[in-house]
């Protein structure tokens, strides 16, 4: 894809498609209040700025499979695909 | 369970179904404005990122059976059993 | 009791049945707008994080006589008997 | 009158009855949006918490004649007298 | 006049009466929004408490000729007189 | 003009007439949400108060051209010109 | 184009016009909820403000292309082209 990279603590996600989503045998409640969503973190940010103005590393990794709350992201398409920017804190778990 | 490992300050709780309930011997009230819920801790996450870069560890272990506060987790679905994904802070009370 | 540990900044409370109140002289009157309530400390947590990482001792201790802000609180039964789970900060100052 | 020792950064004040309002010859306006009140400080807490772990010292004393902010105090009755539970900001000035 | 010690952040300052507004020169005009007021700061208090415990001095002093934020403060009558207690940050600048 | 000294963090700006807006080329369009102003700063503060105590010198100075958010500034007149005291945050750009 | 240097953790960007979407193969697709833009970015400011007094530089540069949030800037006309303000938290990611 072409080369896209998040800033500060935001991670890009490119959500599972619908036939993914069995892999992790994670199933999503319709009831569910807040939704969450799986999906494969494509890049992520230099990390949160820390008050002494270091940064902390994201705890998620390119490649991970994660479960995320969709409330909050931003879409956008690139060649065609869709994807997510999201912040660190909307990654609720890894899974697989 | 497939593996699961929450990100940061979060935990995964497996709900008590009802009539694991009775174990602790803990009733929630119908009638309690914010209900509580009792569960098993799954997972815990790599902690609270402090302002100083590091991460504070988790005050609830695997296997701690918990009360939570079920406003502000979010629910999935995993092998055909419900599970949820919560902070830290909505877990109130490690009992039994 | 069964044994129940309040994690982190939080405390378990018995609220005084009718009774029990006049023990300590307080009255709490019915138009007050926020009304407070008076109870016995049973367990408390250990303590809030602080930025350090380390957590601030809790400055109540089990046995204390206590009045406390309702509001806030998450109601919970055992053995028939009923509790709260409060924050520190719900704890408005020790009495008796 | 019976121990009371408040918690935290929260003191206890015998609001002034109002003849006594005149000895230090504070006047409040009925039209005033925020209408202060005037009483004596009956006991002090151990101070906020800092960051460090340490306590700040409250800024008032027993028996200092008060002006403070009505709004977010806590009212009870003790052997028949009134008192307000208020936070430490809460009290504006120290009078007469 | 009686005694009057503000607490913390806060500072006393006495509204100017109409005809000295002139004094400095400052008009303020019937159509601002949120419209700002002048005065004289007649006490300050201890300043505002940091993180590590001291306190910060606050950054005007008696006698200084103010121009404050009406809205936040509180009103008193003291021998007769009209005053407000402010917080330092409701003071905009000072004049004259 | 008659002395001013800003508090803490704010700056003291003198707007931009109509026939002066064009000195810049700054255009401002009529169809903006949050519509900026621009003019020029007379006076600073002492700058913001630090967790450490110390004050963060203002990005901005005497005579600077800036672009600023009006909402949220206080204005004022003084000798018959307008001014407004705004907080540092306020100040968009410098221009020019 | 004239000299504008934006203050603190602000950022200038020129949104692309229609044609240059297409450069980076970036589409926004309308159904979005919170609808981001792509742009180039003009200048930065010299960092937040950290609690020590230091600035932290601002982790995007001059010709970055960048994909950010609309929400939350403020527009103006420079020599008859369009330009936003931005807080570099509004900036999700750099492009291209």
């Amino acid at each position: 894809m072409a080369n896209i990279r998040p800033v500060g603590d935001r991670v890009v996600v490119k959500p599972a498609a619908k036939e993914e989503v069995t892999k992790s045998g994670i199933v999503i409640p319709d009831t569910a209040k807040e939704k969450p969503q799986e999906g494969v973190v494509i890049a992520v940010g230099s990390g949160r700025l820390l008050d002494n103005g270091e940064r902390a590393a994201i705890d998620v990794h390119e490649g991970d499979r994660v479960l995320f709350a969709k409330y909050g992201g931003t879409e956008f398409k690139l060649e065609g695909e869709e994807y997510l920017v999201l912040k660190e804190s909307d990654i609720l778990a890894i899974v697989g």
